[in-house]
């Protein structure tokens, strides 16, 4: 038996069973939901016949860190990076299941906090948890899957030469919010905020599914970066339009106080979960959407017709 | 960098979109699979509107060893477990996800096999892996999310009193292969395969759904912990007759050597992934369904009228 600060109770003293109690006590459910936590498998009802998976796995101290983020917060930003993929598609989602390796020592007010955080995302869009695992591990360990709906599902594969560029959400802030957090400041508040929780434009991903976007994904490595994946797999050319893009007070700051290009958490920074899409010339972009470039003949993205010099987007193990 | 033995390629070496692209290669596709591995989100048909969803979280030396298994082996038993979630909902699974965490030295070969024994055992119901996600870990993570079609979900919490307890697949013999292996032996060869690849009975759940079973559930932790379960969310009593089980013969075998009570494996062993349901006692049972019991007023579960006096089942963190 391990024993939390304070005689706070801990994962390893209700056990397996004694925390999935807890944790459920903390789901709610809605008409999506034929058969909740509880069995061995979850049921949803889907709109249509047809489901939309997406599937991240988070470990502390890579994905998140219990010294820079509440639990509550943790739990926000584990769901909104996987709600987030299905908005991408052009989805609602309405269920998730949660994979959590949890210490021992870990309070189970912790675990609470971050299931509420869940749930707290969760109804943004009408989502609830509908089933998980728990299991001991030295780390925690957050593995979300989150189901959704889609009316016409949006892939990266379909930009055209012609179509022009366009983002929805919040862009920088997150980005400019870690490397401030980095540097041990705590401010500017907006960006610190972007980084331990971020808002995605839920609305936006169907909207441009509805508008007829040609491509779409959302931005959690960075413009660039994501802008590539659908070059790539579209096989086109893309090129924005630097002087488009409005920095938001916060990323100046930030950008002025550690001596950075405020440009370069636009293009290069992660987390903020905006949407980029590609919509036909003619398209009018709906409410929220900005344009900020074009789809071409060829291969790869540049800014303003050259190949961006700045920090490169994040991959694992380099 | 870092370099695998013999100048082997790690994942570190090649990075994540090169893992992601090796692994892309060993995945297969269906008539269920209507946007596969590479997009936001992968997009499934369901056969009715109604999708089952099940996940497990394993990680390394808790629930796999890199000594005792080989990738292949261990991806055909994290895919058995899921794909056991959706046979015990009595319904048949159409697609995987994986979050995959892996140390940067860990050879890309490991995955390679690791895929192609998730792949094989999804081959036994026609499913496939259909998204994903990898990250750098201290320790392998296999985080499974298991999606699936099921005509008429067997609950939990349907066993009525005057029901028949009845089971089908194998009993007893992952737990002998774990008491065995854990002694240091390796064989007998029957009980050590099933402990390192279970054979789910994948045919029998959706029969007994079809036979009309009124609850149902896999034996991951022992059939006395899975059929208490059953036995607590119905809200009835069930017990098991000693004298209806057949000790399979290298049970008896592991008992003898070990000086351990065979019918211990039987009751306690876990990861043989076998199927326990409750059906009226006017239904004749489906073929591979063996009686072992009743369901009466009460609660609890018994064996031969008596609390069962053996090692308990597992919990984590205990």
């Amino acid at each position: 038996m391990d024993s939390g600060a304070g005689g706070e109770p801990t994962v390893g003293e209700v056990g397996e069973f004694g925390l999935i109690e807890l944790i459920r006590q903390g789901i709610g459910t809605s008409k999506h939901v034929l058969i909740g936590p509880g069995d061995d498998a979850a049921y949803l009802a889907t709109s249509d016949g047809k489901v939309l998976v997406s599937t991240d796995l988070l470990v502390e101290n890579r994905h998140f860190r219990r010294d820079w983020s509440s639990p509550y917060e943790i739990g926000r930003k584990a769901a909104a990076c996987n709600l987030s993929d299905i908005n991408a598609m052009g989805g609602v989602a309405t269920g998730l299941t949660i994979g959590f390796g949890a210490p021992a020592d870990l309070p189970v007010a912790w675990a609470v906090d971050m299931v509420r955080g869940f749930e707290e995302e969760c109804s943004k869009v009408g989502a609830h948890i509908v089933g998980g695992d728990v299991t001991a591990s030295d780390l925690i360990i957050l593995a979300v899957t989150a189901l959704g709906d889609a009316v016409r599902p949006v892939r990266r594969d379909g930009a055209l030469p012609g179509d022009v560029v366009a983002f929805a959400g919040q862009l920088g802030l997150a980005g400019a919010g870690f490397a401030a957090l980095s540097r041990g400041f705590r401010s500017p508040r907006a960006a610190v905020d972007a980084h331990r929780i971020p808002t995605p434009p839920y609305a936006a991903g169907p909207q441009a599914a509805n508008a007829g976007a040609t491509a779409m994904t959302d931005i959690s490595d960075g413009l660039l970066a994501d802008l590539g994946h659908i070059a790539e797999s579209s096989g086109v050319a893309i090129d924005l339009t630097s002087s488009a893009f409005t920095l938001p007070e916060p990323v100046v700051t930030v950008g002025e106080a550690l001596g950075a290009d405020g440009m370069a958490f636009m293009l290069t920074g992660g987390d903020d979960y905006a949407l980029v899409a590609t919509f036909s010339s003619e398209t009018t972009l709906p409410k929220g959407w900005t344009r900020i470039g074009v789809v071409s003949d060829g291969s790869g993205v540049t800014v303003d017709g050259k190949p961006y010099e700045g920090p490169a987007g994040h991959q694992h193990w380099r």
